[in-house]
């Protein structure tokens, strides 16, 4: 692939010396793995002081780098060109392989065409599964499940009965949609369990990683809004309604009813708890536990506060024990102080 | 369904106009969702002021609300009447599908009458099933491991050999029951590790959520107390014993050894150190840290402390900056008055 | 079993009456559950004091202890001595399947000599499987993936395409190894994904428990290093580097870049930001929250600091309202002394 083809793919710019437009490119690479014929990039200039000893014959950049040997693409988003050029590079289309003979697929579903279904997947009666879509070994579909279009759904994922799946979306193993919520209620000494005979909605472009847990609904849906991304191990408690393009990072918890805005991002290990509501826009900090209602901003600590008021507090948290000691030493002068009069 | 039937099967007694007895009701749902012909309930009385809005032909109560339009069933528990209105209306009788011939099933296990196994699940050599269980795709079940009566053991779930669980126990997807307990002695500079040669109990009317991890013992057994409940991605360790009707949410995670009683609440994200005991009917909040012996009572933080203390002292987290200020301008003005002097 | 033939097993010196040797032990078990015919351990000075109502036939000890009826056996690592007769006593050698004809193996597959694959496991094209290898139930084995020698995959586990997986590893059901790195690029208001086209690498001797999520590197290749020991549901990020030898315990979360050395222990619940760097031999306590370069030591809290310091300062936490109450009354004696004055 010569460069100049690249430089188009990504409306990029070339800088360097004439012959760089017909360098050979053929492979992309981190900026530290990069080798002779890789292009890299740079994300941002922290990164830049790693250019010197890389070995790439390209590096991606938002703004020329002087002094550099290494011929530079010049783009608008570097970050979004690496990902197109990764795409471009190693990203095979899926080859169809149809229904598997060693799949169950009961005659009361509905397979659209181009679907690919792989041994020991189990369709329940009344579900469907859009075109395009490919369905991995050891997956199970409930009944009336509905699974959109150009979806791709790993191995050992389930999707319990009553499930409503979108377009382009992403299901990584071992996770599973529409467990029963956690719900009891107490009588007679005993939790007694309250039936969770609601839904779950996954709309368009939502990507979900593996091990996740996202329960259904007690009456109504628990909903995950469009383009949001959610990562590995994560826990969403029944009657959830997550807005649209947020991120959600590695073992977060969501408790029950809560509901979280648009583009809002929480770090790993962040708890929510239940009936809580999170504004649009909003960022909670890596183990951060909230509660109520959030309006927008940045905010850590569990319980949570605004995120410059909690850098300032958990660094005078280390220093409690000369606190402490100021606080006696103080007494003591003042004691003497009184003594003296 | 006519309202005066419902009233019969929760002891509710109709607050209404006359003809309220024969209206129809054709639907359970919350507070929201509510449609004509719905049946709610408000659970606390804070819920209350959503009621004028609400379309629901009939609100469950505790105590009659007054001013308000809603036919009023009084229950003496409002959740626990709309729990079996849920089931009353939404829950159909599992149709049992017998053993399917495209699941694996020694001829060696024990098979009661009644049970439903679907295809692609796997039973062992010497395991047995009770009689009404249900048994999804992709389930295994190990050597010698008996599982009892009227469970339901959803898709992807693994029951390694060994293990024994009671009746009516509820297994949600991906939960894995015996996995080795994490144990190894360190020796030559390796960790060398100690066979898990133990089991698991899991007791009567347990259910236990998805993605949940339960070891097995070194030796003797892990146990989990009838009645307990275990939400999703929680983990317990090696040797752990829990009581009965203990309540514990997601994402908590349980050290090996630890022992915990009898209607215990460990909420969202709890660790609790190996070799820990935490008495019965104790809450402990969540992502709190628990070691050694807790007593009967409300805990909070970590590491945590009684729980109205926690409430001071995080209150007061926040105000470090503003209290450092303080004892500098503390010693400020002790200094001015030894001065002064 | 005669205890002589254990001690011969153990190089352990046998402490009692002249006809000891001659003794039969019939099993091995915890020093509570022990009953006559067994041998058990204290593997440490404080669970001497149980020995007294221990019914065992033989305790492991390191150091004879004194005034005691049971017969001792005195060797240099008692918990080392405790494994090794476990494995004797309990651990049978697993009878191999060979290949199961209801699993599904690619003809363009390689599998070794005495290899299980049991029914509904499934082997992709270009995968190959070393000798002596069991792979249980439910198991997906992706395209090219390697699996080494004398390796157990348990049910429900899955390995994507690309994997490399050493000798003498065991993986846990549930766990999933190769899932997509969480890589998004922000561009016109939506998160763009980033092909993750990286591999895994884990090497031998290493163990991962149930419901593990271990990412694809995005380029390049995540990395377990040799002996090294993972607990459940651990979260382990893209292009992550994890050195040898080293014990993540449950619900450890690490993210994107991060590296950790040889000989590192992090505790239940620790969240290691990404673009972390942990030296070899460090030690993080439960539930800490580590960011940056973090040097050889012990370390506790979120954000984590020396673990003594963190002991100090945690034990203040809880009397922040006395601290506060203090410095109230220490302005009011300042405010008199002033006002005296």
């Amino acid at each position: 692939m010569k460069l100049k083809e690249l430089a188009s793919l990504t409306d990029g710019e070339i800088i360097g010396p004439p012959q760089s437009d017909d360098i050979e490119i053929t492979g992309v690479s981190g900026i530290n793995e990069a080798k002779k014929g890789d292009i890299t990039f740079v994300s941002s200039k922290k990164f830049i002081k790693d250019l010197p000893g890389c070995k790439a014959s390209c590096v991606i950049v938002k703004e020329p780098v002087s002094d550099l040997d290494i011929i530079q693409l010049k783009v608008s988003n570097p970050y979004f060109a690496f990902a197109k050029l990764l795409e471009y590079f190693y990203i095979k289309p899926h080859k169809c392989i149809g229904i598997s003979k060693d799949a169950f697929v009961s005659d009361k579903s509905k397979i659209a065409t181009d679907v690919s279904i792989f041994p020991f997947s189990y369709i329940s009666e009344g579900a469907s599964v859009g075109t395009g879509t490919v369905i991995y070994p050891h997956v199970f579909i409930g009944e009336n499940t509905i699974v959109g279009e150009r979806c791709i759904i790993y191995p050992n994922v389930t999707l319990r009965e009553g499930i409503k799946v979108g377009n382009r979306v992403i299901i990584h193993s071992g996770s599973v949609i529409g467990s029963d919520g956690f719900g009891y209620v107490f009588e007679k000494g005993r939790h007694y369990k309250i039936p969770q005979v609601g839904g779950v909605i996954v709309e368009d472009d939502v990507e979900i990683g593996s091990n996740v847990s996202i329960d259904r609904a007690t009456t109504g849906n628990t909903i995950i809004g469009s383009g949001t991304k959610i990562d590995n191990l994560v826990q969403i408690g029944h009657n959830v309604k997550i807005g649209k393009n947020s991120i959600i990072i590695a073992q977060v918890a969501i408790g029950g009813s809560t509901e979280i805005g648009n583009y809002v991002t929480l770090a790993g290990q962040v708890g929510v708890a239940d009936h809580a509501k999170i504004a649009s826009e909003t960022m909670i900090g890596a183990q951060s536990g909230i509660m109520g209602n959030v309006s927008k901003g940045v905010y850590s600590g569990s319980p949570a506060m605004p995120h410059r008021e909690w850098l300032k507090a958990s660094a005078l948290f280390a220093k409690l024990p000369e606190l402490y000691k100021k606080i006696r030493e103080l007494e003591e002068k003042i004691k003497k102080l009184k003594g003296g009069n």
